[in-house]
Formats: C-alpha cells, sequence, structure tokens
C-alpha cells in the first residue's frame, strides 16, 4: 500500500545537522520510507494522501531508558538521597506490580502517555515480575510503541521479603518470561538491575542466556560515586565499573548503559571499543544529585550517546521537553567545564533524541526504514511578530509544545495516533 | 461578604516550612483571610461555603521578574549569545509593539496565560511604549492578575531608528505613562532596561521620578560577566555594578534586580542593606549560559529572594514548573561548590515562588492578607500504589501539574478562574 505525507518534514540525519523539506512529500510503501520529496513526483500520484497542510512532520522520539514500574511515583521523594529514595519508594511502588490487574491499568495509561506524546521506540526497565512484564509489552504493543523491554534480575541488596529473588528464582523467571515473549513490536533485553543487586552466580547466567539467544543487555553504569565505590567492593578484581559488567559477558555489542556520569576516559575508551550505548539522563541526574555527564565530551570521542527520561529518577515523560533539558543540562557542563566544551545545539539535541535512539532498533529516517513521525501542530502558539522559518518554527516547538499539538504519531509505519 | 474555602491547605509561612491542614477550612471576609481552621468554628456557619472537597488548596504564584512584550518569541533563539539574541529577536519583537492591537491580542493571551496557571502577583517588564504598556496593565487586571508593571526606559545601546528613545522621550513619556496609570490592581513601576541602556541623564531623572512619586523601581544585575564588565567601563567611578543604580537615587528599599547570578559578597551585602530584592531566574540562567546563581548562600546571608520565569530569556510561565527547575539549579549549585551548599528542598523552592513574592505586595497567606491561592485537582494523576499524605501530593503537584489540574484561582480576595 502506498501513502504520501504532506507537511513541512524536519528531521536529523546527522549529529548537528537538520534537514527540512518544506512542503514536502513523503512516500510510504507498506510503511516504509519509499521517499522524500520537495515536489511529489508523478509515479506516486496514486497514494493514499494524508494532508497535513502548515503542520510540522517531525521524526518521532525514542526514549532509551526508564522505569515503567516507577510511573506511579513521578515527583515524589526528589528531596530524598538516592539510597531513601529507593528504599521509601522505588522498591515498594515496583514491588506493588506483583498484582498484574494493578499493572494493566498503570501499564495501559503509560503506552498512552508515551505514544501520544511521540515516543514510539523504547528500551525500558519493567520490575521483577514475569507476569506484569508480558502485560506492559503487551500494552505497549497495543498502543504502537515498540522496542525492548527487560523483566528486572535482582537478587541481592534489594528488599528482602519484599522486593528480591533468589538466584534460582530470578534466571529460571527470566527463561520463562522469555518463553513467553511473542509480540512483533516489542522484544526482549537482559536486564540485570545493577552489579550491587546481582551475584556473581546471577550474573554469570545473565550472559550466558544473553549470549545463547543472542539477546542485546541494559543496565546502569557510575551513575554516582557511591555506587561506582560500592561496585569495586563487591567486585575487587576489578578496577573500573564496566569490567562488572565485561566479566559477565554482558558488555558487548548495543549493551545500553544508563547514565555513565562518572565514567572516566578509560571506562569511555571500553564503551567506543564495544559499541556500548550511553543512556544519558539530564532530568534524573540532577534531581537525584549524580552529577552533569560530559555529553559533549562523549560525542568528540566517538561514543553512541542516546537520551532517556529515566522516569521516575526523572520527572517527566515527554521526549521533547527531555529534548531542552539535555541543551540545558550541556550548558551547565559547559560552565562547569570552565567554558571550554560547546553546548548542545537545538539540532544536536534533536539528533540525540531521535536519530541516535532510533539507530538501535536498526531505523532511522532514510529510505528503506520504517516510518517513525509525529506530526506537529504549532497553530495555537503565540501569534509572532513576523512569519517564522521552518527551522524557527521547528525550534519553538521542540522547547514549546504539550501533547495536545501532537495531532497524529507515526510507528513502525504504522499511524497509530489521530488515525 | 463571607465566603468559606473548603479542602486541603497547604502554604509555605516561612522558608523550609509547609502548614497542612488537612480538610480545613479557609474564612474569608470580603476576600481577606479571617482565619484557618481545621474544624469549623459555629460563628462562620453563615459563610458561603466553596467546597473543593478532597482538592488541594495552595497559595497562588509570584512570578518577580518577566518580559510582556517576549512572549511572542519564547523557545526561539536559544541556541544564540545574549548579544546576538537581543539584536535578532528581542529588540524588533519588542518593537511591534507599537502596534496596540497587536499589542492588545497578545496580552490579552498573556494575561490569561498567567492566571489560568495560578500566577495572581507579577513584577514586570513591558516595551518601550507608553500606549502598550497601559493596554497591558489593562488585560492583567482584567484577568486578574495584579502587581507592578514598568514601561521600559532604554536610550542608549537598543536599536536606533528600531527600538530606542531619545532622553527627553524616555523622560517624557514615562510621566505621560504615569498620569495615565489608574488601576487598581496593576500599579506602575519604574523600570530602567539596565545600565549599559540608560544614559547617566535618564538614570537621574528616573531615580529623581521615583523618589517624588514614592514610586519602586525594577532592573537587571550581574546576569553575566561580559554585562558586568561594560558596566565597569561605562561607570568608571563605580567599583561594582550595583551602584550605577545606587548613585542615581534606584538601589532602595524593595528595589527587584533580576539575575544576580555573579554578585560578590560585597554587592550581596549592599543588598542586604538596602533592602532590594533578587529576582532569581534559573531557566534563563542556564538557557543564555549566565550562570548557576549561589541562592543557598543568598538565603544564609539574609538576602530577600523571589523567583521569576524571565520569559523569553526562561522557556516557560508556569510558576510550578519554574519552582521544580529552580530546585534543580540548587542542585547544580550543590555540585558546583563540590557539594558543600545544600540545595533547596520542596518547600524551600515553594516558599521562594510564593510567600517570598506575596511579601512585596505587601500580602501573604495570614490573617489580614487578601487570598492568593489556587485549588489544584490532582485526581487525573497516575493511580499511586497506597494512599498519599497531603504533604507527597503536594510535592507531586508541584512537580506534575498542568495548566488544566488547576481548576480556581483567588487572586486579591476574588475567585477569577472557574468562578
Amino acid at each position: 500500500m502506498k501513502e504520501i505525507l504532506k507537511g513541512h518534514i524536519v528531521h536529523a540525519p546527522a549529529l548537528g545537522q537538520l534537514e527540512i523539506i518544506e512542503d514536502g512529500y513523503l512516500v510510504l510503501e507498506d510503511g516504509v520510507i519509499a521517499g522524500i520529496y520537495s515536489q511529489l513526483p508523478g509515479e506516486h500520484a496514486d497514494g493514499k494522501m494524508h494532508d497535513y497542510g502548515d503542520r510540522l512532520i517531525l521524526q518521532s522520539f525514542a526514549d532509551m531508558h526508564l522505569h515503567a514500574p516507577q510511573y506511579p511515583m513521578l515527583g515524589m521523594g526528589m528531596d530524598l538521597p538516592l539510597l531513601d529514595w529507593l528504599d521509601t519508594y522505588t522498591f515498594p511502588v515496583e514491588a506493588r506490580f506483583a498484582d498484574t490487574e494493578y499493572a494493566r491499568r498503570v501499564y495501559r495509561r503509560l503506552a498512552n502517555e508515551l505514544i501520544t506524546n511521540g515516543t514510539t521506540r523504547v528500551c525500558m526497565f519493567s520490575s521483577l515480575h514475569t507476569d506484569a512484564t508480558w502485560v506492559l509489552m503487551e500494552e505497549l504493543e497495543k498502543a504502537g510503541v515498540t522496542g525492548f523491554v527487560g523483566k528486572v534480575n535482582m537478587d541481592r541488596n534489594g528488599k528482602e521479603g519484599v522486593y528480591q529473588e533468589t538466584t534460582e528464582e530470578s534466571v529460571s523467571e527470566t527463561l520463562r518470561w522469555l518463553e513467553g515473549c511473542h509480540f512483533d513490536h516489542v522484544k526482549p533485553i537482559i536486564t540485570p538491575r545493577f552489579t550491587p543487586t546481582c551475584s556473581d552466580e546471577l550474573m554469570a547466567q545473565l550472559g550466558k542466556i544473553a549470549a545463547e539467544k543472542g539477546l542485546y543487555v541494559q543496565s546502569h553504569l557510575s551513575e554516582n560515586r557511591a555506587e561506582m565505590a560500592w561496585v569495586l567492593e563487591l567486585h575487587p578484581d576489578c578496577k573500573q565499573y564496566w569490567e562488572s559488567y565485561h566479566k559477565f559477558g554482558q558488555w558487548k555489542d548495543h549493551t545500553v548503559m544508563a547514565h555513565c556520569v562518572h565514567s572516566d576516559a578509560s571506562e569511555r575508551r571500553a564503551m567506543r571499543e564495544h559499541n556500548v550505548v550511553v543512556a544519558h539522563c539530564a532530568d534524573s541526574n540532577i534531581n537525584i544529585s549524580s552529577g552533569v555527564c560530559p555529553v559533549r565530551q562523549m560525542l568528540d570521542e566517538g561514543i553512541w550517546v542516546t537520551l532517556g527520561s529515566d522516569i521516575a529518577g526523572g520527572q517527566q515523560l515527554p521526549m521533547y521537553r527531555v529534548i531542552t533539558t539535555t541543551i540545558r543540562s550541556s550548558k551547565v557542563r559547559q560552565m562547569m567545564d570552565d567554558w571550554k566544551t560547546p553546548f548542545l545545539t537545538v539540532p544536536e539535541g534533536y539528533y540525540l533524541g531521535t536519530t541516535a535512539g532510533h539507530k538501535y532498533f536498526g531505523g532511522g529516517f532514510a529510505v528503506g526504514d520504517a516510518l517513525h513521525a509525529v506530526v506537529v501542530d504549532d497553530g495555537n502558539f503565540t501569534e509572532s511578530t513576523r512569519p517564522l522559518s521552518i527551522n524557527e518554527r521547528f525550534e519553538r516547538a521542540l522547547y514549546m509544545m504539550e501533547q495536545r499539538n501532537i495531532i497524529s504519531v507515526w510507528s513502525a509505519g504504522r499511524c497509530v495516533v489521530g488515525r
């Protein structure tokens, strides 16, 4: 089936680049981009037209790190130190997802909030619960959110009796979960919570499962200094945090590591050499007082950086807001670096929140890629003093848009919002 | 007329204090708070009841620094250095307000967005234009926003021929403007844009007018280092920026100075000694790469700190979001200070965005004060895992609320939204 989207098309093909096709035509063949044109070629005149008029057609967003079961605790406990926050909020809240009916209600709403805000691809943590994780995957699938979800593994340093597995349970439940994952657009990813909550035995088993089944891995890395010291205490044979994943076969191509705020040059080199992906979470890093990640430096070194909302360490789900927060965070980093590192520009921030993430799933915004896009109606913004360029409207939309401005969302080639 | 508001009442009587009256009663006599009670005293049983049920009744917000004519450029030019940003956006955009019909449309919308987001008191910059400034004051008055508005003065270093006055015009227009200010809830304030844009002659005249007419003054101070150096070049007789206001009689009780990011101990002492008010603008300071204001230090020194959205240097108008940004900014400051200065807690941030500002206008949330309040319906937030305390609901509301959650706004004792 041939479809055509007409409007002002904006996407970021590479870091710092913005491609704008004013009054452009995006031709889809069975959901896959067949071409983007300023003038519609005659051969495509027979396609089904979606005329979005004066609106902006933007590549949609990819949220590369968030905790689905922390959605109910958004905006709470922000004054607490990390460990109290985990103990008072995170673990008891996540434990609640043993109840699949509760999980169904919360995850349906989460999936809806993600997709209506234009997040069409995610790399997401669930809870320890196999059943609730299936519920989450099902709700994402139904809403049109695609990507990876991981049942979390944790056999130590959780909350015993409340929220922790035995090593055996963790492994057997992971295997049971993997067997039950039959979704078209939502796939499993191996998810040790982080080194301190997983015994060596569990880490070894998870590495083995990932290798045998050809699965990616996601976890946390070097979020704060106390955590880093703790990891080295637990693994005296490791010189750096990353090695605690590496020695169990989990530090490999496409492993997603959230935060990496304090990763030094040597740890960053290990990322680049193994094609490990950084999920930078600007809001969370400031809310929980972790630090300010040196994103510019990582990019200069050729490291693959993506963005995550990291709810509920982050306080907001919409990735357009996470992008502008990321830009502000890079300005803070610039100040901290004595103005030596340039801040992230709007096109750069947008690239990190879109293309850099979409790449993880093997897609982009080029011919041959399944379409992931949002259509933004900026008509209700304040009346400007003069006609604005598409570039200006794009920047303003990133800073100003709200859910209601997103009138249509395309995910994996399908129109899933505003049908 | 006696009225009673029933609901969960939350306000911040002092820095770091939060007073919560669960299922409380707030008794108003002709718009003035007569008492706040856990049980309604029998003598007040005859009042007209506004039963807000399970909702939160919070003190409303005060925005102590914003530029009304920059409202149309929200979210634009954020990658530009300050001077390019002024030249490309700010000055041409403000110049457009020579057209009072345009001003009417934009200011009506601004006033509506302020009041529906719970900002009931402002200290605001208009443009150079006398007529548009009256329009602004009229629209604020109509919407129920109260406070101070200043016609801006600028007779040098603007954009000649586009946006600048002669000294004579600036003075005569200021006098004409003051004569035409007959509003009940919106009062004039003397507003030199900042030292570099005002000649000595103009500054002297403005200081004289302020003294003769008993008016307050607002301006900008020590926002960035280049600006500070420029001021000292223009005023070789001054050792510090603040003296350039002081020598013209403008550095005095209730003078509001926006930013003060780089004010040193000596400038800060001058603030405290003269009861000068800091309008801290966390968003703007980061967006324009000014720096991160040492708010905790100012508070410890006994300086009067309030908050401003500073649109369009700031990208958002809702003060509940400005408050949480301010908290995040204080966490950044903590990192920059090697963890020596504690961050601002939620009650502290809320105090700065409410009580600290309301005080400026002679009011608060105590018996004898005209009521300034918002009623927040948090019923559409994500289902929590357990019943939440009012304190938790308050914190979550600050972080999560949107315009639609504010179902009623009271300003100067009148219900102006949700009547």
